[in-house]
C-alpha cells in the first residue's frame, strides 16, 4: 500500500488510537445506553420479522439475538441487534456522525465477540474497539460532509458499514493491510436512503450496516482481494458519495486531542423519538400548554436544514411521530406531555391533529455555522404571541444526560433476572479478561 | 400505494410484461451463455474464497453453489454464483444496462427457483423473470444516467440489486404492493464502487447485488415495512444516486414495442476481457501486427468517456489486463493475438509492457451523442501512419455472436458428464414444467 495512500493513514491512525481513561468510561455508558434501548425494542414487530427471516437462511448459531435465548449467525445477529437497538429511536445519536452509532458498531462487535484476535478477547479491547469505531464513524461523516445527509443517505447505514468494519478490524487485532480489505468491502456495500424514514426500514440500517461489516471482515479474513485505497482518488468513497478527497483527508487524519465518544460525546435519549426533534421539544416545555382555541398559528423555525431528518408533517400514527417535530410539540403544547406508548403504530388522534394543523415551518438561512437551535412562535387569538427558543434539548452537548439518569433508564428499562448482573459486568468491562460471559448474558431470554 | 407513484407505475410495468416468443428464444441463449461463463470461472480462486468464507456463516442447503456438487444457503447460491458468471469478465453485457444482467439476475432467479409462486416453478415463468429482469435493469440504467457510471458506480451492483429484486417478485408471482417492499428493500442496499475494478470485488459485485436482492425478497415475504415509493420524489432512488425523479419517469416507464433483451440485446462474449475494450480490439484487429522497431507511437482515441471502465493503463497483470485497452492492442499489435490464459494473475511480460509504453488515450469530445467507436494510430519511424477505426467489435449490436457460436462456446466451456442434458434443458426451457431438475444439474459437481 502506497505510504501516503488515504485509506491506509486513516487506518493507521484508527487501529493505533490511544485509549484515555475517559473514554473507556464513556463507553461503558454507551454500552450500557445500548442495552436499555435494545431491550426496550426487544420484541418489537420488525425483530419478530428479521427473527422469522432468519429461519430460512439459517446459518451456524454463533452468536446471539439479545434477549432471545437464541443463536444465529453471525450475520443474522449484526442484522437483528442493530435492528433492535434502533428500533424505537430510543439509542444514542453523535451531532458529528449525524445519525446512531452504537446500533451499528456495538451489534457488529457482539457478532464477532467470541472470535477476538490472538485469543484476547478481554473487556478492555471491545471497549477500544467501540470507541474507534464511534471515532470513525463521526470522522467519516464529517468527511462526507452534511451533502451527504441532505441528498438523501441515511449515514447511519453509509458511514456505519465502514466505521463497523474497522472497530471489527480493531477487536480482531488485523493490521492495516488486511484491514483495508474489509474497509473496502464496507465501503462496496455502503448504501441506505432516508426515503424509508417512518418505516422499519430505518431500523433496518443499523442491523444492515452492521451485517454489512461482518460480512465484510468474514470475506477479508477469506483473502478476497479489494482495492487497498477504496477511500483514494476520483473513484474512491469519498469521491462518490462524499465531498471529494481532500476533504475526506483533511477530517479523516486530524488531530484530536479528545476522542469524539467524550467530546461532543454521545448524545443519550430520555424518550424515544427523533434528536433532529429535541430542539424543539425543548422549545415546546418552555412555552407550556397552551388551549387549542387560543392559538392562531404557530411557526416552527429551524436552523438551516436542521429539519432535514423530520420527514412527517402530518404523521398519521404514533410512529411516523419519531420523525415529526409537529407531532411532538403538539404533545407538548396540548398539555398532554410526552409517553412511552406515544410512538406506537396507533393513529394519531383529533386532538393532535387540531395542534398540528396550526403549524408550518420555516428554515433560519442566515444563522452562522455551527449555531443550531429550533424557535416556536405561538400566534395568539385577538393578538399576542408567546416564543421560545430551544438550544440545548436534554441529551445535547450543553445538557448531557448524566450517569445517574443513565442508570435509571437502564434500571427502569431492563427487566430480566440477569439485568443486574449485565449491568455489573458492563460497569467494570475494562477489567473483564474474556467477554464471551457477559456476551451468554446478553443473549439469555428475558422472562 | 398511490396511483401516481413513479414505484407503482413501474413495477405495474414490468410484472405485466408480455412475453414475445423472440424474448423467450434470446432468454435462452442468455442463459446458455451464463452457464458457459459461470463454467469457466467455477474455480476461480475467489470462488473458492467466498465457498470458505460461506462455511462459518453455514445456512439452510437451499440452493446450489453451481458446478461444485454443493447446496448452501439462498444468499450464499446468490453470492457465490454471482461472482462465479462474472469472475473470468466472460459474461454478457448489454450496453443500456452498461454492466452484466445476467450474472446478477440470473443467480438470483437460481436461488430462488425451488421457491416458485402458486406452486408454479415452470421454464416460461423462470424465462419470463430473467426477461424482466434485463428489461428493468437496462430502464434502471438509463434513468441513473451516464453520470451514475462515470461518477464511480458500478452499474451491474446498484442497477442490478433492484433489478434482480423485480425478477425474484415477477417469478414469485407477487402482486405490485408486495414487489414495491422488496424493490425498496434492495434499493436501500444498492451499492458498489468501480474504484474495486481489477480486483476479485469487481465480481464480487454481481453476486452482492443477486444476495442482496435475494435477502430483500426474503425480508419483503416476512412482512419488514418499506416505503411503498422509494423511486419517488427527492429523496427516492433516482433523486439520490441518479438524475432526479423526471427522468427516471421517462425512462422507467417508456412503452417499447421490442423487449431489451431483443434490441439492442445480450453482448455476449467469445473472450473474457472488459466490453469496453472491444472496439479497441476491433481497431487493432484491423491493423495487424506491427514490429515494435517501427513503432514511433501509439494513439487510441476513445468517444466520449468510453474508456470510463478501462482503469488500468499500465496493467501488471493479465487480471488487471481485463480492463486495460493497452493490454488487449499489445497482444494484437505485437502478433500474439488473445488466447484464454492471457487474463490470468501473471505478470505482463517484457514484450508486451514495451508495446504498451508506446501508447496514450485520448477522448474525443465531439462524436454525435450515441456514436461509439475507438481509433488506434499507429505513428511509424520515419513517417507514416497506420490507423483503423473500430465501431463494431464482435458482439456488439452491429456483429452479434450468432446462436451456432454460442452454442459452440457452450461445447468448448461446459466439460461435464451433465454438459449435454444441461444444454438440452436449457433449449427447451419454456416447454419445462419444472425448474427443479435442471437446478439440479447444475449444481452437480463438474468431473
Amino acid at each position: 500500500m502506497a505510504a501516503d495512500s488515504l485509506t491506509a493513514a486513516f487506518l493507521d491512525n484508527m487501529l493505533g488510537m490511544p485509549l484515555s481513561a475517559e473514554s473507556l468510561e464513556r463507553a461503558k455508558y454507551g454500552i450500557l445506553d445500548f442495552i436499555a434501548s435494545a431491550f426496550a425494542g426487544r420484541a418489537d414487530a420488525g425483530v419478530l420479522k428479521l427473527l422469522r427471516a432468519a429461519e430460512e437462511e439459517g446459518g451456524r448459531p454463533l452468536a446471539p439475538a439479545l434477549f432471545h435465548g437464541r443463536r444465529v449467525s453471525r450475520e443474522q445477529s449484526a442484522l437483528v441487534n442493530g435492528f433492535m437497538g434502533h428500533a424505537l429511536d430510543y439509542d444514542d445519536v453523535h451531532v458529528e456522525v449525524r445519525g446512531h452509532p452504537s446500533a451499528v458498531i456495538l451489534p457488529a462487535l457482539i457478532a464477532l465477540a467470541d472470535k477476538g484476535g490472538d485469543g484476547r478477547r478481554d473487556g478492555r479491547r471491545f471497549l477500544g474497539a467501540y470507541i474507534v469505531g464511534v471515532e470513525a464513524m463521526a470522522r467519516i461523516a464529517l468527511a462526507l460532509s452534511n451533502d451527504h445527509y441532505e441528498r438523501g443517505f441515511h449515514n447511519t447505514a453509509t458511514a456505519g458499514a465502514l466505521a463497523a468494519a474497522i472497530a471489527g478490524a480493531y477487536y480482531l487485532d488485523w493490521p492495516v493491510e488486511q484491514a483495508a480489505q474489509a474497509l473496502g468491502l464496507a465501503a462496496t456495500q455502503a448504501g441506505g436512503l432516508r426515503v424509508h424514514f417512518g418505516t422499519e426500514t430505518k431500523p433496518l440500517h443499523a442491523g444492515l450496516a452492521a451485517a454489512a461489516a461482518v460480512r465484510s471482515l468474514r470475506f477479508a479474513e477469506a483473502g478476497v482481494q479489494a482495492s487497498r485505497a477504496s477511500l483514494d482518488g476520483k473513484l474512491g468513497f469519498f469521491a462518490v458519495f462524499g465531498a471529494g478527497e481532500e476533504r475526506a483527508r483533511a477530517e479523516l487524519l486530524r488531530e484530536d486531542a479528545v476522542p469524539r465518544i467524550v467530546k461532543p460525546g454521545l448524545w443519550h435519549k430520555l424518550y424515544p423519538f427523533c434528536s433532529a426533534a429535541y430542539f424543539g421539544w425543548h422549545a415546546a416545555e418552555q412555552i407550556g400548554p397552551v388551549p387549542l382555541g387560543r392559538i392562531d398559528g404557530i411557526e416552527i423555525a429551524f436552523t438551516g436544514r436542521s429539519d432535514a431528518a423530520l420527514i412527517h408533517r402530518r404523521p398519521e400514527n404514533g410512529e411516523e411521530g419519531r420523525f415529526s417535530i409537529e407531532y411532538i410539540a403538539a404533545l407538548v403544547l396540548s398539555g398532554r406531555g410526552i409517553r412511552a406508548g406515544d410512538f406506537r403504530r396507533v393513529p394519531v388522534d383529533d386532538e393532535i391533529r387540531a395542534y398540528m394543523d396550526r403549524m408550518r415551518r420555516v428554515n433560519v438561512t442566515d444563522a452562522p455555522p455551527g449555531v443550531r437551535y429550533t424557535r416556536i412562535t405561538v400566534r395568539l387569538e385577538g393578538g399576542g404571541t408567546l416564543e421560545a427558543t430551544g438550544d440545548k434539548p436534554k441529551g445535547s452537548a450543553g445538557n448531557p444526560v448524566t450517569e445517574e439518569e443513565l442508570l435509571r433508564k437502564y434500571d427502569e428499562v431492563v427487566q430480566t433476572p440477569n439485568a443486574a448482573a449485565i449491568r455489573d459486568r458492563i460497569l467494570r468491562l475494562d477489567k473483564l479478561s474474556d467477554v464471551r460471559e457477559f456476551i451468554e448474558l446478553l443473549g439469555a431470554a428475558a422472562e
